[in-house]
């Protein structure tokens, strides 16, 4: 992988994090005193909305992870393992999946039928996050990585590990976006785009790549396949700041759609810890809305019936704080009685190129999206 | 979209079919005759395995639509419907989803409460597979796709819809492989690979691109991200017939990972129809075996015992008529011998490069495969 500056050290962030909290465990020891960690709580009790960075921010208080405690001996073994996994793959230049993970640290303690791990959900997953807090790094950043979705078309070209992609010609698949985009590993180059569309589903994605849209308003395309994974949401945040491109976000209209959109905006409550670089404050949601109908005379037929679970996650999306704008609640009352919801291809029911040809533009041009 | 010859006729192939299905509603109507087309039967009465081509193929067995019938009219109506929004998208060189087409046929008929359509899965998409079938036109021909999922990396060089992709230098994210891939899309330029790796999983896929085991062994690898989709084995079938090159396909050791790789190689029942154009008899299996455990020397606490589902579908494998070379059955009986499954991943419980470094080269180099 390519590294940024040539000179930089080899242990600094994440690498050097993990070195001092192996330190700190080894001379605990030397003195004989009782090996411990801080942990940050990750429950939602320690969550909070903060109106001023309009990011669901973590708060302060954390626990002590203790080696001598009967209760805690294991999770701090495991803490170690992962951490001295994570540590191996910074010094090898190599990335992996958490399932790769699990098996790497997993393993019988010799003499002894104990196994270090288990369960990958309820073990090594959530000491990735605590390490995640601890060291105050992106698991992407201790070279670790879920899921890999989401691809990118239009005005800007840059680098991944070393090879030059100029997403103006990447015909109709795109470039697939890697899981771990951090600068180690994409820089970007000539960018000409004047904003960026993320795009909720990726069979519309394709329609608007089709048509180019990216080139005719000078965009980038990306969409994230549903709720877009971390690698899309960390690479539209760094094209968003170090490029200063406002990020349009175009998802169904449901409250599935609503929540996917507040997800890019403000982060998540389970992984509150990571809104700072990953959760994008100046997100504009541009459709599609409950208004939509009427303004663009969308036949009922295509509209879909509330269920019962529609109804009750709309409510429960009102009720959250960073929905208490007045356009949103205004927004989710309209949804809630009109007693429908609608799908992106909805507009298709007017024509194949509505959607990007008059839908899009129009509510970009006049300005007519949520906040 | 580029054409492969530009003189080639506008109503060549499927548009053509499409053309003469219209032909023969408009005669038959202008004679005062019934309107009919013969629908090929789908249910697996009318499947077969074919031991000389070694293809689950569809039998000779259709069914008459005719218009003047309470029972046909509708979906005769519906027929009629989806195929003129074929022509229209061929016509218009448009591409769009299966949910899109939905909408776009769905409408109110004038005067009535009458829905055209009321469902996708229950009506529209039946209707895509009959034409499918009837005009001898994969659904891509018809400018209709499903999911777009897969990536690629490797030894070639590629033309999509104008623009060239050279697969050596796409990153760590790869090329995202779309859902049409026909070659009026896809066109394949210099290909200096000597062999393709289908790779089930995106999250091992990874590792072997970082890994680069594409330039060392001179190959294209690719990843269907689970059961692959249309796309990716419509492009594998193009690759391995148009460049001759061998399919070797690396799958977890679970009865899930044996069934994809039979999709991949002999096509599946419910769309035995495509097996034809999709299908890869030269495919071969690479792993994971059952036997790896003893040969590798894999740890056992890295193994996960079967359930009950595994060993039901396991039995049921090893019924089917492809399963029935003797290798295969020593396959699965050592399966539900051992008792266990095993992951990808388990091998990075070696080495995180064990997988690319030694297993892999090693089956190959010894043809210790499964055909």
């Amino acid at each position: 992988m390519a590294k940024r500056t040539p000179s930089a050290p080899k242990t600094s962030g994440p690498a050097r994090r993990l070195d001092e909290l192996a330190e700190s465990v080894v001379q605990a020891a030397e003195h004989g005193a009782n090996p411990a960690f801080d942990i940050p709580v990750r429950s939602l009790a320690n969550v909070s909305f903060n109106q001023k960075s309009q990011l669901i921010e973590m708060g302060e208080r954390s626990q002590q992870r203790t080696f001598f405690n009967l209760n805690m001996a294991k999770r701090f073994m495991q803490t170690c393992l992962v951490a001295a996994e994570c540590k191996k793959l910074l010094s090898q230049s190599k990335t992996t999946s958490i399932r790769d993970l699990f098996y790497m640290v997993k393993h019988t303690i010799p003499g002894t039928n104990e196994e270090t791990f288990e369960d990958q959900r309820t073990e090594s997953d959530p000491i990735i996050e605590d390490l995640e807090v601890s060291l105050d790094s992106l698991r992407e950043e201790l070279h670790l990585f879920a899921s890999n979705r989401g691809a990118l078309v239009g005005e800007i070209t840059l680098v991944d590990s070393g090879d030059t992609i100029n997403a103006r010609r990447m015909g109709s698949g795109g470039w697939s976006i890697p899981s771990i985009v951090e600068p180690d590993v994409i820089q970007f180059k000539k960018c000409t785009a004047r904003s960026i569309l993320l795009i909720e589903k990726d069979a519309v994605w394709r329609r608007f790549n089709e048509d180019k849209f990216w080139r005719r308003h000078k965009c980038i395309l990306v969409t994230g396949q549903g709720q877009p994974p971390r690698g899309v949401r960390r690479l539209c945040h760094r094209m968003v700041n170090e490029l200063n491109l406002p990020l349009y976000v175009l998802v169904d209209n449901d409250p599935w759609g609503y929540y996917i959109y507040s997800v890019v905006k403000q982060g998540s409550i389970n992984l509150a810890y990571e809104s700072r670089r990953m959760a994008i404050p100046s997100a504009r949601f541009v459709g599609l809305s409950s208004f939509d109908v009427d303004k663009f005379k969308i036949p009922s037929n295509v509209t879909i019936r509330l269920n019962k679970e529609d109804v009750t996650r709309a409510k429960q999306i009102m009720s959250y704080p960073w929905f208490q704008k007045k356009p949103w609640q205004r927004e989710i009352r309209q949804m809630l009685k009109s007693g429908v919801k609608m799908e992106l291809e909805a507009l298709s029911s007017k024509d194949i190129s509505f959607i990007t040809r008059r839908y899009v533009p129009k509510k970009i041009k006049e300005g007519d999206m949520l906040d």
